[in-house]
């Protein structure tokens, strides 16, 4: 069988969510780059695939899907069988608190650690001017909603539960880069639980070769 | 077997999201109203239900369940075998087409649709001042994101494929504002394919249902 395809780069978060989910399920895949600043995400070819023109896209046979949280889902279904088992449950009801929590991540999570993340970690790279305000904005903000969870994680193993799920996974990306590149890692290291439930799924195999992966192109 | 319970405003997208999923499978609900002017979200014992204060909740026997989009995918799996059939696909590979597509409307058409009908057909009733560059920003946005919906739907009769799902569910709330709304319809009429989809599924039942209940409720 030929390998999935996976069309993004790896300093995408989306991308290294959808990667993490293959390596969590221990999915033959090839990873094929696609050059953001070059553009090649709004070129035709890569348009027929991603209307959009984002990143990243699977290829798993006659199948082309897009967005990474559905990426993850997709995965996780179809190859329940192998590697890590359970990361949709083990019933309709734990299956409904995990998408409760995907859902939490990409509505409320994600878009304040996001803007941190875009406006302290990359804005400076690229020479973009910051927006102090909004940066003390979204930090609030993103601080309330870590409150949250630290009290889940303090009731709660992971965020769906005893086991490590979708959930879990889908906030490694943007996790990363807050604690990494902001110089706001306090607000992680900073809440017991919080902190506690990064550095255990922080530390799963598939996120280490990720960052291994991440290491080896950045030497390029 | 008691009712499901839905708590929140029918005004609420969100809510009326759930809502319309719980109609499509004919379950039997009883929806409890929650005065978002009042505050009555952030008071403890909404908070001990839902810790970030927003509509609406579901609650199923012992299961508690928020965020709107995972509430319809529970229903659906649940009742899979009553009212409308399929909304969730047939195939492992029609489902994540419909994930896909979930995912779209809740990255990229709901936060310019979502903000249009914030600053058009809310921000006047109360007494908000309108921020018009980010308006007109955001309309451009929108317009460009109803492109793709156009070529998608012009070969696709539903945005998952053939059968109505909960991703074209999912767009019903804050494309009734949009047309109803912000005297902006025209974004929508003005596409052939999107206005045919949405003439087609916001006069479905479910959706009839939700316009009287509303009409009922406005006039008391």
């Amino acid at each position: 069988m030929a390998a999935v395809k996976l069309y993004g780069p790896l300093a995408s978060t989306a991308t290294s969510r959808a990667l993490a989910c293959l390596l969590e399920k221990q999915v033959e895949y090839q990873l094929i780059p696609v050059d953001l600043k070059k553009g090649e995400q709004k070129k035709p070819q890569f348009l027929a695939m991603q209307p959009f023109g984002q990143v990243p896209v699977l290829q798993d046979g006659a199948l082309t899907l897009f967005e990474s949280r559905a990426i993850v889902r997709y995965i996780a279904e179809k190859y329940a069988a192998q590697g890590t088992i359970g990361l949709l449950g083990k019933s309709l009801a734990e299956r409904a608190v995990i998408e409760q929590w995907m859902e939490v991540e990409s509505q409320t999570y994600n878009p304040p650690s996001s803007f941190l993340v875009f406006q302290l970690a990359f804005a400076p790279l690229w020479g973009i001017p910051q927006n102090q305000a909004e940066i003390v904005k979204n930090e609030k903000k993103f601080s309330k909603v870590l409150d949250v969870y630290e009290k889940r994680l303090s009731e709660s193993k992971y965020l769906g539960g005893d086991e490590f799920s979708i959930a879990d996974l889908s906030h490694l990306p943007n996790t990363e880069y807050i604690v990494k590149a902001t110089g706001k890692s306090e607000l992680i290291t900073s809440r017991k639980y919080v902190n506690a439930w990064w550095e255990d799924i922080s530390s799963r195999d598939s996120w280490k070769k990720i960052r291994e992966m991440s290491k080896a192109g950045n030497k390029k």
